[in-house]
């Protein structure tokens, strides 16, 4: 009983010196949910709240993995160690260009300072944010100066999975109407900086102005948020996206917001990881649990209403 | 102590007699977690299950609240009883842009054969999904031949709200392309029915295209998704959409599969009401509880990390 312990003792050294394969493999045991991932997890959190964590995130198809791959470039240049974090919606349809996405990131994967995976958004064991918040806690403790988690999408439930990091980014093109109507209506919340990308199309400009008209409806105090146009395939807009990344960070450290977003993104992953770990446990007594079946056909037999099978099913479980 | 009782009693014989004013009553109090509103949705809800429940989504603009304040019409028409429930993100900047929306359905609001509601999306006490379905199980057994429900937003969030509806409809507008990416990576499940809105701009056929082309990599068997042109604001294409919402249903019915889909809702309503009440009782204890608040100073410093945190959360709480 003490061979595991003493494997995870190892990994954990092994992935605090900054370890390629380490963070692999502790990345792998928390997806799957292993105790031995979450002890793993455990042990080196101390160790984690170093690195700048950025979130970005967009609808498919505006060229975000290509826009990542030139900010790992840019900040490989300047020598800084690079974590990226994809969700990936697994599609049944879209292997094949989630994978040309991958692709773009290629040119980094025989860096060692540069540490790429990709998480599949459904079908993970333990949850998809519980599994993120881990994996970006191990990507922060091996040393990695900058972690960048990416999610596909213009909903919430997107933006809520690159809740924890200190700036987000949304990444748009021109004729993302869609997305422009999200954010007015609210319901996507407002990034801290906006990207366009493909801008040399011609409605580019048009874009920024709707993005502007929406934002200038908004709260005008505190940190502007800045457009900025890039054109990722040809490396174009990279230093500008940079610099306005960094620009939020001093301002949030400045103001003192970093030190509250952290606490507020930390308390909310604490619940998130409880409600889960209680969603699980009566998941698995619905599957297996026959009298828990029963009270369900109550139910579609409209004998019994849902609320009254949820606080029977509580009673029974808790 | 019986008069409540007596209270609760005589809102529920009204509300089954179909009275517009007991059936608002009963929807504020499911909205507040009053306990009289779940007593309530538990006493009738053996008189469910009759209502055709139709679910539209959508980014925001495309045009939907006319288009349903269109099918509100044609149903009426036909001496059909119908209930609207609209879930509007609660966006600090689009009040007057909602408030437009639902003044499109206003003329409808003196009708006693049509019931119409808003519910905000967010700050909502007992959780939306929750009381978006308790809202719609209390329109249904009002004796409502269908319930419409309405979400704005192209994420699965915003289609998990309205999954409990025996049909999808997906409403988009030529330009539509982030959701059409959506629905290509398999953010956006692909829904039942697709209506494009505002047909009468010129890239209405393109627009199509587009859809039908991401359909095609889909699995081919058993329902093919109807796209339906429609111009709401001119009542076009109405009748055509009644129809293929009708025809879905029909499907569903005879294949068996709306038993299926019914016993599947059912179940993640359950599971989602079972799980909201408990995460309510987390957030509680973490604002009222002192000793919550130090087990999260504890993460904040790094000295304990959030799935431990989470951990001893539940060991004290439950």
């Amino acid at each position: 009983m003490t061979a595991p312990g003493r494997t995870a003792a190892d990994l954990a050294e092994r992935l605090l010196a900054g370890d390629k394969r380490a963070l692999a493999r502790a990345i792998s045991l928390v997806e799957d949910d292993d105790p031995e991932g979450w002890a793993l997890v455990q042990e080196v959190y101390p160790r984690t709240g170093r690195a700048k964590v950025i979130g970005f995130t967009g609808p498919p198809g505006v060229g975000k993995s290509t826009l990542l791959a030139e900010l790992v470039r840019h900040a490989r240049e300047r020598e800084r160690q690079v974590a990226v974090l994809s969700i990936d919606p697994s599609s049944p349809f879209t292997q094949g260009a989630l994978l040309g996405d991958r692709i773009r990131l290629a040119e980094h994967f025989l860096d060692a300072g540069v540490f790429i995976r990709s998480m599949a958004s459904r079908g993970s064991l333990g949850g998809l944010s519980e599994a993120t918040l881990q994996a970006a806690l191990l990507m922060d403790a091996s040393g990695k100066d900058e972690v960048l988690l990416e999610t596909v999408g213009v909903g919430q439930a997107e933006v809520n999975i690159i809740d924890h990091a200190d700036t987000v980014v949304l990444v748009l093109q021109p004729g993302s109407g869609d997305s422009i109507q999200a954010l007015k209506a609210g319901v996507m919340e407002i990034p801290d900086v906006i990207a366009v990308n493909k801008s040399d199309h011609p409605l580019t400009d048009t874009m920024i102005r709707e993005i502007r008209g929406v934002l200038s409806l908004g709260d005008q105090k505190g940190w502007r948020v800045p457009i900025v146009k890039t054109e990722a395939s040809r490396s174009e807009g990279i230093e500008e996206l940079t610099d306005k990344i960094a620009e939020h960070r001093e301002f949030i450290e400045k103001e003192g917001t970093l030190a509250e977003r952290r606490r507020r993104n930390l308390m909310n992953e604490v619940l998130a990881l409880a409600t889960a770990r209680l969603r699980r446990k009566l998941e698995a007594s619905v599957r297996k649990d026959e009298s828990v079946q029963e009270l369900l056909d109550e139910v579609v037999a409209r004998r019994l209403d849902p609320a009254s099978a949820a606080a029977k099913l509580l009673e029974r479980e808790l």
